[in-house]
């Protein structure tokens, strides 16, 4: 018999996969580069040269049954290393081979993390607004999802409702800066007044409560400036890493887990998520990829040009009088809906050829997320239309 | 909290790679040569040039964003389309782009096939002598694992043992042929009254039984003879695929799922599988992989080198009175243990270098097992040391 679970999340469509999806139709009718498709997430910069070329001189020079056998189901010991001298480095947190764990990905990343350190029926805090995969992520441990609801003002953390949403069953705390939906970086203050907070829970309820970290953005940052790293504040963080967006990789499916090396149990919790591999059919990332990311660790590929893009449409909303927050990195700009219907003004949107997702999805009501890693030029095309249609519905 | 279930699995070594360090750590000792390892099942043969040039030519000629962009969550299509044409030709299945799903291996191909055709609190089949991974990708599920006593005199289906095992909360039957730990490949007689069994269970019971097919071991067949494909003998059957060992690909992660597309909800099954990637953090394999498998998709690396270290083997364990069955495919040899105490015989063993795998773990007792994925003079080299073992075993 066919999980009959599994087989009502058919039904439960994915907003922004429809509207990806009416976006490419409507491409096929008007021209794709007609339709202002802000939808998706998928990195448009290409992946270094020095990645390529690790990846052919890998298989032009390595032994086959070394490059292509079985890798430990940690990952390759050596990339595991060169992966903690690297965040050592860069943050001053003493990671070791033994704190990283390769995985498929952030959602890998995340799968392992997030069974390690709860059990079923424990809850796991979220921040609205929040990457919307984090639901099935969440509950599929057997775990529940609790949001706490959004700081409106400034999308950093609402105390109070962080406050309201805690108690002993909560296990883990689920964080994501840079943040999509919002391009937000969580600041300095926020973290430490977190952590002091997290530290105060662990003590009332006399368990651990483990920060879980999300940041497949982490290098994705404007003007200048730093993301606080959020294990540098909290030493029970286990911080989730992709190199999806950072080296425009999506589908190579690589990724990190890091364990801060004062978290309780960090010396076995590598060891734990093998365990969980064994579970949910993970084992480790493809071996070749493990080993291009490794000889390529401190490039990113050309990121410049999302902070372009996030200064045109930044510019051009404010200067509209649309209520936004400035993106700090990623690249996600999250504006309030005008008239606070979001999806109805993205419906709107529609007829300008304009692909908005409203922010319902995200947790919150009466935003819009654009995705804005698109080409300069197409963005600029936008500017217009986008002026038009906001003059317009303004009215 | 870590979770104490995935704690206490730490203390759960397992038999094989405890054996495999050993002698890692033997051969450290008095060289590695000297060291007759027969623990593990990672490939001895080099993969294609065919697949190293499609990885290098992907990599030179593609566009990177093309190329390293999200792979859809079931598989990238093109691939899907070509591994169905590929199944249909050989097989003479109509199978169809829809009824493929692109796993990371046949760990990941498990993952999915199992939790789309169980709830929590099924049991699933298997036959021992059985792969003892199928323990924890069954019982993470939700599912729990039944095993089936072994039909000790063929290794083929003990039909006693299964009629005792089946009842009416079994959902699926995991097989596996060729088999590991055994070699043995279940005869076209063995599928037909198979298949018989399971429709009259299927009605009896009045919901379907999947037949889950794990068949890694697919194109390592020996003597000219053909392995009979499962799903050809039971609509409700899923093939459970990897190129870990045709292509000598095992770090690499991949693999698929084959949905006969007479089984139930066949259409759909495959989406299914891409709403459960969603809560075990699976996605998809590698794109760059995904794309250079399909490129050499009737190729196999030259597996010949198996059958002569079988013949080797074999020939040396008949002529000394050792009782086994004659391996018909996979690079394992499953013999009985002189005394009938395997782990003491397998301990004896060490004091020759030799390392065999004690059959306990496999779910029977009394066999023991060989991995003769080695370079054939290595093999060549054993047999004096296997001969002065049994013989002075014997005494």
């Amino acid at each position: 018999m066919i999980n009959p679970k599994f087989k009502a999340m058919l039904s439960a469509r994915s907003v922004i996969r429809e509207l990806s999806e009416y976006a490419t139709q409507r491409g096929e009718e008007i021209g794709y580069e007609n339709v202002f498709d802000f939808s998706l997430g998928n990195p448009s910069v290409p992946v270094t040269e020095g990645y390529t070329r690790a990846v052919i001189d890998i298989h032009e020079q390595m032994e086959p049954v070394e490059l292509h056998g079985y890798s430990p189901s940690l990952g390759n010991t050596k990339v595991r290393g060169i992966v903690a001298e690297s965040l050592k480095k860069r943050f001053g947190i003493p990671y070791d081979t033994r704190h990283i764990f390769m995985t498929s990905g952030a959602a890998g990343a995340l799968a392992h993390a997030l069974r390690a350190v709860t059990v079923p029926g424990d809850e796991v805090l979220v921040f609205a607004p929040f990457f919307p995969e984090y639901i099935p992520y969440i509950n599929e441990t057997g775990a529940n999802i609790k949001v706490v609801d959004a700081d409106l003002e400034n999308l950093q953390i609402n105390w109070e409702a962080l406050d309201k949403a805690m108690n002993e069953k909560v296990s883990a705390v689920l964080i994501n800066s840079p943040n999509n939906p919002s391009g937000v970086v969580y600041s300095e203050e926020t973290l430490v007044r977190l952590a002091g907070y997290l530290g105060e829970c662990q003590d009332r309820y006399g368990h651990e409560i483990f920060l879980i970290s999300d940041e497949p953005y982490r290098e994705i940052v404007f003007d200048g400036g730093v993301v606080p790293y959020p294990s540098r504040y909290y030493d029970n963080t286990l911080s989730c890493y992709s190199f999806s967006k950072s080296l425009s990789l999506p589908g190579e499916r690589i990724g990190y887990v890091a364990v801060n090396p004062k978290a309780v149990d960090a010396d076995i919790l590598a060891i734990i998520f093998g365990q969980i591999s064994r579970g949910i059919g993970h084992n480790c990332p493809s071996s070749s990829v493990q080993l291009a990311v490794a000889s390529v660790i401190e490039e990113t590929s050309d990121l410049s040009v999302y902070e372009t893009n996030r200064d045109l449409l930044y510019d051009c909303l404010t200067d509209l009088g649309v209520d936004v927050i400035k993106p700090a990195g990623t690249f996600y700009i999250f504006p309030k809906a005008l008239g606070g219907d979001a999806a109805e003004f993205c419906r709107a949107a529609l007829k300008y050829d304009l692909v908005l997702v409203p922010s319902d999805n995200f947790g919150v009501e009466g935003f819009f997320r654009m995705a804005y890693c698109l080409d300069t030029e197409k963005v600029e095309r936008s500017i217009p239309v986008l002026r038009k249609f906001i003059t317009e519905y303004k009215k």
